[in-house]
């Protein structure tokens, strides 16, 4: 499976531009022979826009925009994974990530559980206790938001389930570049999974991001890594590379897990 | 405080030499101002040294070998955390290490919990559900050894438990040089403590180990980083910064720990 990872900067508020930006950048990666598109966290609206935008903003999993990305998935017959603001059939609103498959199916929702300071507590109520894994083209795939993956304990869960491929939507900010140049790459090997780390880049507000998002194997190596610039990384990720990874590092099968649960 | 670590060869079932190895880089250790050494994961017999050669060695956490290093460590006012093999006291053999400090009195005894391969799996049996925190001049200190640190689970328990400064005697090898690289940069900085990773450098048998040992901070950063040769790196770690990293990355604050409890 070829994966396309659209690093870039969401314009603020403006969700329709933003679509347009998500189909013009889902038509490139469909050509480049990518069967799945991953964009960054909160992309549909931008991210540090505070609680009033969010409440004006926040749709249903299968509101309009969520229809929107449907059809775009169908148009370039390309799976999209990609984050906005989620208002809950109660209300609560989610910092969310939805995966719509290539016929434009939701695969998964994934509301990020493990909320970044006050930047995300100002806007919405931490997930629950929902952490999906979900089939596509042969691969078991689950999500994972930004902060989420900085706990090893979230990405474990996910590669004990069965996960293969941690999809992480992210908008990761200055001076946090460790999470992008060491984190990721451990999370995706002591797992033995793939791991698709998408981020912002450009400012917004007083928030400036840090790019360096990437593609990286199941041996921890950096497939592709984008720089501070907006761009579309490329990469092909194979499941015999897990298959033979967990053989070679078998840290699940080792993992002595007797001793933490307590 | 002030740590030094011991990256070096240990002669293969050669105690004595060992020892009196030991005794000189404790001298050297101490004149440098360490207040503590940390010397490679079954240094006092060497590692890939087979079944047989463990029977023999094998000894009681107070036996001849550990009162010799009671008395290095008395004699040049230093604290030691060394590896061995172990018998206990209903002849189990495990691959364990010892904190002994400045006054002598053990402070801690590990028993490797996470087995590497058949390597350690032909010697030793893996260690209990022990994973002590001990204080020594006003830290939080805990164990572990190669392998333990490569699954997230066992340097989290440990910081969860108050360890500001976890010690990893290891014997890591070629093509595993991706531990020395990332993965201990990774558990120093999502646990906000101090990481003390002390390999062995050289060949031993069929094994080349692969250096690279390193200090390194709550940060993620490595305060001190060791090549392929034997070496004595030296850092001063300050338990604020453990403070202040704690309250910049509030990871053990923010995990959600009844996710996880299943």
């Amino acid at each position: 499976m070829r994966i396309a990872l659209f690093q870039g900067a969401s314009k603020p508020l403006d969700v329709p531009g933003n679509l347009e930006h998500l189909q013009h950048q889902a038509h490139l990666a469909a050509q480049r022979g990518a069967q799945l598109l991953v964009c960054p966290e909160m992309f549909l609206s931008g991210y540090n826009i505070g609680l009033d935008a969010v409440q004006r903003l926040a749709e249903a999993d299968d509101g309009p925009s969520a229809m929107a990305v449907v059809e775009i998935a169908q148009a370039q017959r390309i799976a999209i994974a990609y984050g906005y603001p989620e208002r809950a059939e109660d209300g609560t609103l989610y910092n969310s990530v939805q995966l719509i498959d290539a016929h434009g199916r939701s695969l998964c929702n994934y509301r990020k559980t493990h909320l970044f300071g006050e930047l995300d507590r100002s806007m919405f109520s931490p997930g629950p206790d929902h952490f999906p894994v979900v089939e596509m083209d042969g691969w078991k795939l689950s999500l994972l938001i930004c902060y989420d993956i900085e706990f090893p304990e979230n990405a474990r869960r996910l590669a004990l389930a069965g996960a293969e491929l941690l999809l992480v939507p992210t908008a990761n900010m200055t001076p946090y570049d460790f999470t992008c140049q060491v984190t990721v790459r451990s999370r995706a090997q002591e797992n033995q999974c793939y791991l698709v780390y998408a981020n912002h880049c450009g400012a917004e507000g007083d928030v400036q991001y840090c790019g360096q998002s990437s593609i990286i194997g199941p041996d921890g190596s950096l497939l592709a890594m984008a720089g501070q610039d907006e761009c579309l990384l490329l990469a092909d990720v194979e499941r015999e590379r897990v298959v033979r990874g967990r053989e070679a590092f078998p840290y699940l099968a080792d993992l002595r897990q007797d001793l933490h649960r307590r």
